[in-house]
């Protein structure tokens, strides 16, 4: 434990002294761990962040970290941090803030500059989901009738006073702030400064600059995805009349594909990202606790199953010995099915258009393995029990059990996303509740009717 | 079906009349789609790609699709195709036609440009996880002591040849190829171009354009997390003397991190993320009955466990009922477990110097979710089969099980990874056969000896 505290506070002390240059996330990591072994240093490495960096850091701060920073950091000096991000970033920690204390974001609020302020009161509109919400308002642009030096010019300013960072292209607007074009920082290099835009764009290839742009109200996984197969460095947001009224930059398109990952991965497993991220072990547990709900439920289900068959198992002890095997390759195999089905969705591979043909495409599968090891199995059961009839059981009712598996592993994520359901959330319970229904009905069921 | 297939050829009539921009993977997606109704129009689509197209496209292709690529083109448009590429996608798709046809890959090879050759033949040679194997040669770079008008200069040469796209920096680098500065296209709009980098560099802030650069040989996911931890466009690749050698875009990380994802949660439920990409029934299949099989010895394990109790269910039926709640509960709490670890690994949250902090996390949860439902479960016990002895049983096996289950979900990926063995891969099937064991052997053990 002293190792990790050591390595911490090393790595802590080289930053503060410019040795090294620890990412915001690091540092948020590091002060964590600080903060559960030593309160005093942790304060007052707090004390330490500067305005710039202070926002970069609370951004990445769990709750309770933050609760502190409200608390122990002056409200001028958070206010400088505010000013000093993004304006999405900015944003967002008002809102983190928000979460905590409503009466310290309305002060903070009210003591930014007068422009933040209307930036902010148009972002935090926005829904989690839209592209306006992942949008900055910082950006470059420029008149078609405009000539490229004087644009630069502005850029000059615009650099020298800090007020924008990662540029990666010029947006060309008309005199109602319609976005016709997006050059390239690049393509500017190789420009005549003294011609002006209009000219640029008509000297090149037909289309070369027309820009990629996303309404501010569209999904962020398909502005994610547009980014993907254009491969983009950033996309311009508009409105419906085709005003530019921010840009999304790549680094956050990458944080929100690593976070939709692990909200997948997560809900497949019956885990909430969010109570998970929060750092306590109340919330966490909370969270999982209530999957474990569900499922005890449907374990209870497939358990009375298993009670209408309370004779025949009497007679047959070997079908209490057999009947986890049927429920275990049915919820194997219905897993993979789900698992693909839910991830080609989330990657745009799956329309309704082409999902008969996934459909089939998994059940096929689902059911030439079924086929396979229904037969293994089988003959397995024979020489174990020396029944020859328990193995034909066995293999039927795993055949059964492996097709439905394939079935409803492809259609209940179809059938959530179809109504609009995130398909991760609480599909894999449905799914086990599925199989081993049909397992131990299925085993139990022929047992009675071919044993007995 | 025809549905889909109007809107495929409607999309590639609009692409090829230019009235629309499809991306190469659409391209490419939409070509399947014809290939499976329609093979005639297919080949005449795969005809009308220019070489510009071909080469992004094929790159997007499943096997048998580069397959007709390699037969029906001529050799003349594929190495013309390559050439367009940038330098990793063009060792990628050589490395792609390789697979399939190692003389046609040899073949065009040789007809390329000697440029071209060598820089295929060192990328070539990084392995699959190397930052080498992610980056382009093709960047733009100075000396120290040149004078930023020509950098520009040779720049606009490099452009008007189309040599270079997606620039975001220029490299500063000695006479020896030692890179020392990176500085950002969108800075060297506001210098002087009549000075020299050395100067304008030692004008700026400290530190201000030290390089983020990555060695050939680190690992592609620990350039992924600088890249995601300090909002980076670009890294610089050096080797060990700190040469110079290439550039990683974010285009190319956005792409891995996709793929890792799509990695982990396959590889947690058993699907071979390549197997499936392959898109053939049989390959997928086999695949995935790998994984069936492995699951199917672990299941008879368990269901062995159960058979050394047959006389114990014999003579209490209501133990075969419920027994399938205690392994199932175990099995979704190890799951939860089993996910959290995969992931925190995977996004670096997790290091083995905070290891034993997680795991008290993990346990602690699974424990304490393990009492809360091992009370309900007894007390559901007792009730239905009016037993009060067999909800004692319950209880306390649940709460073995379950604590087993934390402890042995966050050890296996733990334990895997620390092997260096990818920890997503089998840690499911490894963590419920622990959970099935446990909680059978728990169960019927404490059965056997409170209530008989």
């Amino acid at each position: 434990m002293n190792k990790e505290l050591d390595e911490v506070k090393e790595q802590l002390e080289k930053h503060f002294d410019d040795a090294a240059d620890l990412s915001a996330a690091d540092l948020a990591e590091h002060l964590k761990v600080l903060k559960k072994h030593d309160e005093d240093e942790y304060a007052s490495y707090l004390d330490k962040l500067d305005s710039a960096s202070l926002g970069e850091v609370a951004i990445e701060m769990p709750d309770h970290m933050l609760k502190d920073v409200i608390e122990n950091v002056s409200n001028d000096k958070i206010v400088e941090a505010i000013e000093e991000l993004e304006s999405d970033d900015a944003t967002d920690l008002l809102q983190y803030i928000e979460e905590i204390d409503e009466e310290k974001a309305k002060e903070l609020f009210c003591s930014l500059e007068l422009d933040s302020q209307k930036e902010i009161s148009k972002l935090i509109n926005y829904e989690e989901s839209e592209a306006g919400a992942y949008m900055q308002t910082e950006l470059f642009s420029a008149r078609l009738d405009e000539k490229l030096s004087s644009a630069i010019t502005r850029f000059r300013v615009m650099k020298k006073n800090g007020d924008i960072e990662n540029v990666f292209q010029l947006f060309v607007v008309d005199k109602d702030g319609i976005l016709h074009y997006a050059v390239p920082i690049e393509d500017l290099l190789v420009f005549d400064f003294n011609q002006n835009l209009q000219t640029i764009v008509k000297n090149s290839e037909d289309d070369k600059y027309k820009p990629h742009s996303a309404l501010d109200t569209d999904d962020i996984s398909d502005v994610a995805t547009m980014v993907r197969d254009y491969d983009l460095s950033a996309v311009a947001v508009v409105n419906k009349a085709g005003v530019l009224l921010g840009r999304i930059t790549t680094d956050d398109i990458h944080d929100f594909l690593e976070d939709s990952a692990t909200e997948q991965i997560y809900h497949l497993a019956g885990v909430d990202d969010e109570a998970e991220d929060e750092d306590t072990l109340f919330k966490a547990g909370r969270a999982r606790a209530l999957w474990l709900f569900v499922n005890l439920i449907t374990a209870i289900i497939s358990a009375s199953i298993i009670g209408l068959f309370d004779e025949t198992i009497e007679a047959y002890v070997a079908l209490a010995i057999l009947m986890p095997i049927v429920a275990s390759m049915g919820g194997n195999t219905g897993t993979q099915a789900l698992t693909v089905t839910v991830r080609r969705l989330a990657l745009g591979d799956i329309e309704f258009s082409n999902a008969k043909s996934v459909l089939g495409r998994e059940v096929s599968i689902a059911l030439i393995n079924g086929v396979i090891f229904a037969s293994i199995m089988g003959v397995i059961a024979y020489i174990w029990f020396g029944v020859s009839m328990l193995g034909l059981v066995i293999a039927i009712s795993m055949v059964i059990n492996l097709f439905c598996a394939g079935l409803f592993g492809t259609l209940i994520p179809l059938g959530l996303k179809k109504f609009n359901i995130d398909p991760a959330v609480g599909s894999s319970v449905l799914l086990t509740t599925v199989t081993d229904v049909v397992g131990f009905f299925s085993f139990l069921g022929l047992a009675k009717w071919i044993l007995l």
